[in-house]
């Protein structure tokens, strides 16, 4: 069951390998339920070539979340809704574009670090952080928007750019989880476009707007 | 290690034992990681009767997901938010009671159906569908109070009651897993107050209100 890796053949090395099959086997079954059987089998290396390269199963499961960083990072930095001018349309455009990626099986439009964070928050703390890191620091990317855009409307309110980008993630890590318990993608683009509607409203009252 | 059932002493039967013992293992370290050991030891009853009772892991996996929609269904239906005469008010007070219940450990306020729906979507559609009936069924008890107050303010936009009250999960869901990244509860309620600021914003609009 040997299979190239799909995404960078030109970096089709054993560690490369194994953190691919890493990322699509967790995302498919979960992190507790692979073993280093599976992720040998998916990249087509041996066990000592693991061993080699890893150490351990969860010294893999960090590198992954650091490579699922490192990859989502450059991936949303060339996507084009950093395009337009308007930081509040690149925000929307950001929303969009979350939206837009939103298809095919399950397993390739849901998030391999949120899933590994539901599963070791409790038994690794090398894994939880490296999860966090990458959830976290893609959070960051979006808060220099979401701040040029309060200050150009002058919105001062209870909440942060922080916690917007934050709950921007938290949004679709669970409509990941609705989509996978109802086994329809379609629960996340509604989520995302009740996000996207929230983004509207909370940019179109004016400074001081309603507030609890 | 065997503890004694800690919600319902009434019901100290070898299998409530288990439904509760698998309850606290699972959220505190996943379904796919913990074995019928751990669930025997934490209820403190043989393997014999696991077996006698649920005849599989999975099967027990399925039970946990029913007992867990059963007890919180009778736990939320016996809610203090039911109390207010508006229905807007009402939905405010549910996410205020959301809020409120997020303490102690992490374990302790996640959620066991989106936990298990997470890890075994792909592997296990008895307790993905389990799990869906819990999640979704609780959105359920929601959806009258958003209808009564969109039809209370006149509100028919692009979205749903249902859909509204899916995202409130979704929203939840996604918040555990930041919780969980981030080792810290705050990120929950962070997301609840964005959730409570939407719905505030949602029906203070008038009737079409501002829409993509």
């Amino acid at each position: 069951m040997a299979r190239p890796t799909k995404q960078f053949p030109e970096r089709g090395d054993a560690r490369t390998r194994l953190l691919e099959a890493a990322r699509d086997t967790i995302r498919r079954q979960g992190f507790a339920a692979s073993s280093v059987e599976d992720f040998c089998r998916e990249a087509g290396v041996t066990k000592g070539a693991f061993f080699h390269q890893f150490g351990s199963k969860e010294a893999l499961g960090v590198a992954a979340a650091d490579y699922w960083a490192e990859t989502t990072t450059a991936f949303f930095a060339a996507a084009p809704y950093h395009a337009p001018k308007d930081p509040l349309e690149r925000i929307l455009a950001y929303l969009d574009f979350r939206a837009g990626i939103i298809e095919g099986e399950i397993a390739e439009f849901t998030c391999l670090v949120g899933t590994m964070a539901q599963e070791v928050y409790g038994s690794s703390p090398a894994i939880r952080d490296a999860c966090a890191a990458s959830i976290f620091g893609h959070a960051k990317t979006l808060v220099p928007d979401i701040q040029a855009a309060m200050e150009a409307r002058g919105i001062a309110d209870a909440w942060t750019a922080e916690s917007l980008a934050q709950h921007f993630q938290a949004v679709l890590q669970g409509a990941f989880i609705l989509a996978k318990a109802g086994n329809d993608p379609a629960y996340v683009k509604e989520s995302i476009a009740h996000l996207r509607r929230y983004v509207e409203l909370l940019f179109s009252i004016p400074n001081k707007g309603k507030r609890k």
